[in-house]
């Protein structure tokens, strides 16, 4: 199976306590479709400027991600620079600059139509809509959203959520979503806008997945995958987008979704999202092995289970 | 197999946004054996005022816990009053009278002393040592402490830390104890101390056990177990006391000591924490059954065990 991801391909300058990296390849598709890469097919519609070269280029070939989706246009590609020196756990944003990305119309190449999964990454939530009504054919589609959306753009982000089956946000987004302070019951109340199941983030204690009871095998019980307790984090940009990707890559590469397969798609989430933090930017996932996936899935494993 | 518990007996002032309630039963050492006793033997050392009556006595003695190491001094008992309404996570601390425990001199009962396992929750380091060098038979010993006694008693608390077997602690003081950020290298720093295993309680996201290397069975792998999604946390007071209760208590009451009953311990302490808070004071405890621990553990490992 494939799956097609819309989001954001861009140049990140990152600060954190183990040092700084100027123009990193970044942006939330990137980050999950490298991840996801791992698992299935990927497909990437974004828009990038003419700072994007083959030396990008080739980071997604290497991982045979799909990119004739990624339009080249005039001026610079999105720019983000941010910092985590004084909170490894939260980002302060130093410079963010549209650039390109500020005049995005999603083009959705005819091959990548039959996609039946569909991710809907972090981006304006008229574009994740405008997406979502032009891929009829994905039969499970998940996105992502943030604070920014939530506040002040309420109304197009609820049409959104009405189509999405999965929405992964962190706890702070869960709360301000649901303007609830109780997690369980801000969880429920989300799981009344339109998902059928929540992802809720909490960075370095993993993840809780919340659903709603369906009779199609999304399963009912609540499952909280862990993350792994790090020596050292040396970017946690891209942790959540590499979450996402690791989840829904494995999901995507199921014969068939079963309640199970949702478990072992959190814990594929909270392995991606710890190899993400490793090393700046894309550095790990670009040279991760499969055996270094089950391996550490085996690490998850005996992390949290009694036998 | 018996504990024996020393630490506070008080009456607490607690509100919450669900209510307020004054000066109910509480304690370090009240809400730990409440909890323990469900699976071991309890002997309770601490000192308690006049205003200790049979009503107090009762709750202790409806659950066959030991009182014949608790004190009765002229004067008052220690009380504590904290709100919890800015924060669930964090008591605000609106007054603490010290009364008959400011000069507490803990005397060990004679049927005491062949307790195989001992706690000493959190009060003076030198009282901890004090009892701990009366108890040689102790096989097990396992403690608290908190952030002041890190801070201000530091020399006193370290000579403590060499006598315990495990130290159960959370997050903040964790890394206040090792002076380092990240919580894997302060759990390491702090296994270089004195104990071999040490419990870092998370609050809302669980704990996490991390062991030294031992021959002996402790165990060298970490282990999280996750906090219960709760829809309401009624008063937080005595979570982590009634976490070491039930992961104490659940050690005490094995034939031999596996790595698999430590895990198991963690789930157990996790299920009395998600207990506690259900309601006031001791008040959910007092009622507690057997069948409810036990559906409730089995909640607990759906919770996070793929199959």
């Amino acid at each position: 199976m494939a799956i097609t991801v819309v989001g954001s391909v861009a140049f990140d300058s990152i600060e954190t306590p183990a040092g700084r990296r100027e123009r990193c390849l970044g942006g939330a598709a990137t980050h999950f479709s490298l991840a996801a890469s791992f698992f299935c097919d990927v497909r990437v519609i974004a828009v990038v400027g003419e700072d994007f070269g083959p030396e990008q280029e080739a980071v997604f070939k290497a991982r045979d991600i799909d990119i004739r989706g990624i339009e080249r246009a005039k001026g610079k590609s999105f720019f983000w620079a941010g910092s985590y020196l004084d909170n490894l756990n939260e980002a302060k944003t130093q410079a963010t600059e549209l650039n390109v990305f500020g005049s995005f119309q999603p083009k959705i190449p005819e091959a990548y139509r039959d996609s039946e999964f569909l991710f809907l990454a972090n981006i304006d939530p008229v574009l994740q809509r405008h997406v979502r009504e032009a891929m009829p054919k994905a039969k499970l589609v998940a996105g992502d959203t943030m604070n920014y959306w939530i506040k002040d753009h309420r109304p197009a982000l609820l049409e959104v959520l009405k189509g999405l089956d999965i929405l992964l946000i962190n706890d702070t987004e869960t709360r301000m979503l649901a303007d609830k302070s109780n997690l369980v019951q801000a969880a429920r109340s989300v799981l009344t806008m339109g998902p059928r199941m929540l992802v809720v983030k909490h960075g370095e204690y993993g993840a809780t997945a919340f659903h709603r009871a369906t009779p199609d095998g999304l399963g009912a019980k609540t499952f909280r995958a862990p993350a792994l307790p790090l020596e050292e984090v040396v970017d946690p940009t891209g942790a959540g987008d590499s979450f996402a990707g690791g989840f829904f890559g494995y999901l995507a590469a199921q014969p068939e979704l079963t309640p199970g397969s949702f478990r072992r798609a959190m814990f594929y989430g909270s392995v991606m999202g710890s190899f993400a933090v490793e090393r700046f930017g894309t550095e790990r996932l670009q040279k991760l092995t499969h055996q270094e996936i089950e391996e550490r899935f085996l690490l998850f494993r005996e992390l949290t289970h009694l036998d």
